[in-house]
């Protein structure tokens, strides 16, 4: 089976070796800290359980999935013969351009090299490549195998085969990629949590809202219909001949907010102090770490969920 | 026990009455249209029998909850001894005016008048009546016996009792009450959806992305956290310290996004012909109502889960 060389093997890097581990492929982990992939393939075992538990596993055995992955030593020995690389490096630019040349000069002429990155453009790493054609970004929303969703993003100079043969590899992979045809500031889905966060910090700043508030208006409101839709077709459902009737119908409702909202507010600011505190009342800092670990239980319960109606009821 | 009146018993009234229902109340409807709350009983009839299938009445069978639901020919009666009336009609403001002067002279003067509308701030239609402080408006995600936000909005003359006896009917319905201090253009929800919609038309005219795009970034992405956390508690648990870490951390990658968004798009300009097509393709106008009996039955099923998950993992 092909081979995936995963290079970073903190908490995103190992999710993505047990979405493409699970997915049938080849899995090396190389992390620059020594002892790192060795924890991160104890903890890969701990996870596989759970997924099987919950019917997360495509009907494989844990035991059979963690066989397909292992480590290496030496970055050279990664990537040697690896289809696609996926690199999982700290958000710091010179970090990632001295690793990305690196991993250029090493890896086969034919391997994808793909980034975690959230926050890098992928051309501000890749320019001085001489493979650049073949490096650009898939930007997943941790953790892989259990949320689909993965940017591919093309810098100025990424070729569509890299673009195509990645397409490929998500899906085969179990993922839904969202091809973007160029690089721009928070891909997409930074850019509409951004929206969203930045009108949920104007509300608490106005005094209009709490931070429960708005964690109630999306969680037991908007969202519901979100986590299977999209607000697209939230909205193309939600008037009687489609998306256009319902932009007719309701643009004018949303017109007057719109005026309202063309002002920054900074998340940092007083406004902090107010969701600080909301946030504390409800969670004291000492139990954010096993408020944390309820997060990832009910996300993969959510994930099951999901795949058992999509296959009653459809996607 | 208590009496809540339906006014208008279209889709929105037919959901408040079973939700009031479900929860013990008696409840009466009433509309304009002779024979319309015979047909929304029939409707409620089904409707409580899929939500028995889904472990969603509480433990109560079908027939005793509609047993608490019957209708009235007149609005003096059905509003007459009433806890709470909840107004249905369309979103109309002269409509609503008068209609809120018959029901104002009519009601018991302890009776509570909420409206469900989600377009027009309670001030608008209520200014003028003699018992505007016992006015306001208590605005659900349609069907609220599936989704538990609702916004309860004062004018600027409604009293901290009618409040907080709307807050605790909400409670004991099963919905969770967003109280706010005052009225504003989109209330909560429809400003953060609003806020998200921006953004999703601005990313397809800036031809970055497809409609499907966005929701495959919400719906495979975004929303999988936001369904059972809100957004504020996703940031909280995103970064070591908590959400004002994470406004050091990451406010920055966001910072300039914000400068490219301080702009309108009209959603119904040029935009839509892409935003159309793209649904069209994967949806044709046909399907339409078809998919939304896909997604009512999708929305109880999260409902339920939502419900199970709670019970086993916490809130």
């Amino acid at each position: 089976m092909a081979k995936v060389a995963i290079v970073g093997s903190g908490f995103i890097g190992r999710a993505w070796a047990i979405t493409y581990a699970r997915a049938g492929y080849e899995v090396t982990l190389w992390d620059k800290l020594d002892g790192a992939p060795e924890a991160a393939i104890s903890y890969i075992g701990d996870v596989l359980g759970d997924l099987e538990a919950n019917d997360l596993l495509n009907g494989q055995a844990p035991a059979e999935v963690l066989a397909r992955v292992s480590s290496q030593k030496r970055l050279a020995e990664a990537l040697d013969g690896a289809l696609h690389v996926q690199e999982n490096a700290p958000e710091q630019i010179e970090l990632k351009q001295s690793l990305w040349s690196e991993m250029d000069e090493i890896a086969d002429p034919q391997t994808i090299l793909a980034s975690s990155t959230s926050a890098l453009l992928p051309s501000k790493f890749t320019e001085h490549l001489k493979g650049r054609d073949r490096c650009l970004v898939a930007h997943p929303i941790n953790p892989p195998y259990l949320i689909r969703a993965v940017e591919v993003v093309p810098s100025p100079w990424t070729s569509d085969d890299a673009m195509e043969k990645t397409r490929q590899l998500m899906i085969k992979a179990g993922q839904q990629p969202i091809m973007m045809t160029g690089e721009i500031d928070g891909f997409i889905m930074n850019r509409l949590q951004g929206a969203l966060l930045e009108e949920a910090f104007r509300l608490v700043d106005g005094g209009h809202a709490s931070a429960e508030d708005v964690d109630i208006g999306i969680r037991e409101g908007l969202a519901a219909r979100w986590a299977f839709m999209g607000p697209f077709e939230t909205i193309d459902l939600n008037a009687p001949a489609g998306v256009r009737d319902y932009a007719q119908r309701y643009q004018g409702m949303f017109a007057n907010m719109f005026t309202q909202m063309l002002t920054r507010v900074n998340w940092d600011g007083p406004v902090m102090d107010a969701v600080e505190s909301n946030r504390r009342e409800r969670l004291p800092a000492n139990k954010l770490e096993e408020r944390q670990k309820w997060r990832d239980r009910r996300l993969m319960a959510l994930a099951s969920h999901k795949r058992q109606q999509e296959a009653k009821l459809g996607e």
